[in-house]
């Protein structure tokens, strides 16, 4: 990871900006931005080449001379304050900051320690560059989908999806699984949802049993090194009815044709449509009750997002779930969600556990 | 769980500060207040009663009807806009808010929302009621503890704490058998830290190998229906070397010092200071580098702080962690951590497991 030109890259919007430092307080974003993965900490970018400073807390000291080798560190508890006042020191201006992260309360102390320098909204300008990815990144997301791809087919190989399981039970197999694999943690708390519980989009697993007859809808991923899988995949318990056939032909087809939309240039809602319209032609339009898919990298969710209500355009290398579902309530409900990056011959799929309909 | 009751207390507050209303948007705080435990979602308090509405979106409607009964309930995916939108239809004129949770984004959102209504900071006073638990809570704690407790218990009885085994290796026993218990999840990323690694305060469970002659220190908690628990204990593989006991021992009397310390009306200083000075007196006082406890419940930090900076005062029923150690870098460290809560006749001890040095 480059992270240098990470910093050097913000170091071009805070000079387009007219500002002479930004202070980065998303811990994500610092993470992004130079590698330092403790929970306290913050980050001054200077206009200026080689103004850059990291502020952590004396417990992580040790570790933030190893990751942010080369980053002169100053060790305060209140980091983006010791920040403010060295800004306001150096006679500093005008400091961005991140607005959508900085609350009313932090904000009121910015200022204060900032002295004369005035604070400046930064907007989501870290996020907008961890949205197109670079290729150690993607190397990463790879990694993490190949963990999940691997401990879902394990999972299969040993029945471990089966009738008399509790959905609990199984998430917690698949875990295991993910963490033998290699992962560092669970993306995310793993659903599993048989039966009418796969209706339910974000149903957290719990004591229901599975039986035959049922679908069980999967949505789990790995973390590895920072960087978050994320895949859907709905199963059947024995031979589909065929209203669950159906189902997951439509769906299916949709997440087909989400897939295929992603382009560089093509707006989000527009990918959110082409995947959209299908199940609308068919009638379940109003049981396709989320949007279509999301940035992911750093974070399980994060820009760009996709669906009916976002804005934005695709551009290469953004790495975007496209995750259609209908649910039926009381019945059970399919999702298909794969992780792709966008490329200029077609996406590039990130997970390769098959879309057909899988009975076990 | 009286939420009822909960939000008649705030309601106290909100009139006592000349507000007509409390917007909560931390959602522990929506929780604590409602029972809601949605990840997306506001509350308005009213300064009169059957003024409150809980917000929330599509996904979580039939959700918030099963665990906030009889509270109105608003759809709307920007809840806390939507809630300040209505307090200004109503007129309302000065609206509370919690400034610390609050973004500088939000709040020109909320503010440009609730039209003619002032914001006020509402300050933390939702997390000052929180920090004096009721029975209920407390019953709800002393089951997490009871839980991590057992974990450990089995865990040292299956020989789980072994030369040969990883750190890691260890902290996936540990959770499982937590989760084995009845726990909902760890309450917090398990910490297995042996030899010079127990020295790290906080050190992330990786690829080290047991090895007879190391302290391990085993830092966990489960989560039990919303509530944690936290414990820490230093076992020895082996016979312990002089030092080791001499640390050990050290650190024990200190704990013991902090808990004994622990009554209403005594200042969160002095019971920091009880513990403090037992290491200090032994010369020690520059290798116990972190506060001495924290208040424990929904979150897993929470109020009252318990240290050197910190203000003010226990109350009965007030949860809090008592958590000395004593780190010699490149050696090793141990910690005690117990989590008790504030009694008339002296603490409540929840977690069980002996402060005998464990020799395995």
């Amino acid at each position: 990871m480059d992270h240098r030109a990470r910093c050097d890259r913000l170091r071009e919007t805070v000079r387009a900006a007219g500002l002479d430092a930004a202070l980065v307080t998303r811990l994500v974003n610092v993470r992004y931005l130079t590698g330092f993965t403790g929970s306290n900490g913050a980050l001054l970018v200077g206009a200026e080449d080689g103004a850059d400073v990291l502020c952590t807390d004396g417990r992580y000291r040790t570790q933030a001379g190893q990751q942010a080798p080369g980053l002169p560190l100053l060790v305060e508890r209140a980091a983006a304050a010791a920040l403010a006042a060295r800004a306001g020191k150096e006679g500093l201006r005008r400091v961005g900051y991140e607005s959508h992260d900085v609350t009313v309360d932090l904000h009121a102390t910015l200022a204060e320690q900032a002295e004369g320098a005035e604070l400046a909204s930064l907007g989501q300008a870290v996020e907008a560059m961890r949205a197109i990815k670079d290729e150690d990144e993607i190397a990463l997301l790879r990694q993490a989908c190949a963990i999940a791809d691997q401990a879902l087919a394990e999972l299969l190989a040993a029945g471990g999806v089966r009738a008399g399981r509790t959905e609990r039970e199984v998430a917690r197999d698949l875990d295991g699984r993910m963490l033998d694999g290699g992962a560092n943690e669970p993306s995310f708390e793993t659903i599993v949802a048989a039966g009418p519980d796969s209706a339910i989009p974000h149903h957290r697993p719990a004591d229901r049993v599975l039986a035959s007859g049922d679908l069980v809808k999967l949505d789990f991923g790995a973390t590895y090194r920072g960087y978050h899988s994320d895949m859907t995949r709905t199963l059947v318990l024995g031979p589909p009815a065929d209203w669950q056939r159906e189902v997951y032909e439509l769906v299916a087809t949709a997440q087909r044709a989400g897939r295929e939309a992603l382009a560089a240039g093509v707006g989000v809602v527009a990918v959110d449509r082409a995947a959209r319209a299908v199940i609308e032609a068919a009638g379940r339009g109003g049981e396709f009750s989320h949007g279509l898919g999301h940035g992911v990298g750093l974070e399980v969710h994060e820009a760009p997002a996709v669906g009916p209500y976002a804005t934005g355009t695709l551009a290469d290398r953004m790495a975007v779930t496209v995750e259609p579902g209908v649910y039926l309530e009381g019945r059970g409900g399919v999702r298909i969600e794969d992780t792709l990056v966008v490329r200029p011959g077609g996406p590039e799929l990130l997970t390769a556990t098959t879309k057909d309909l899988i009975v076990v």
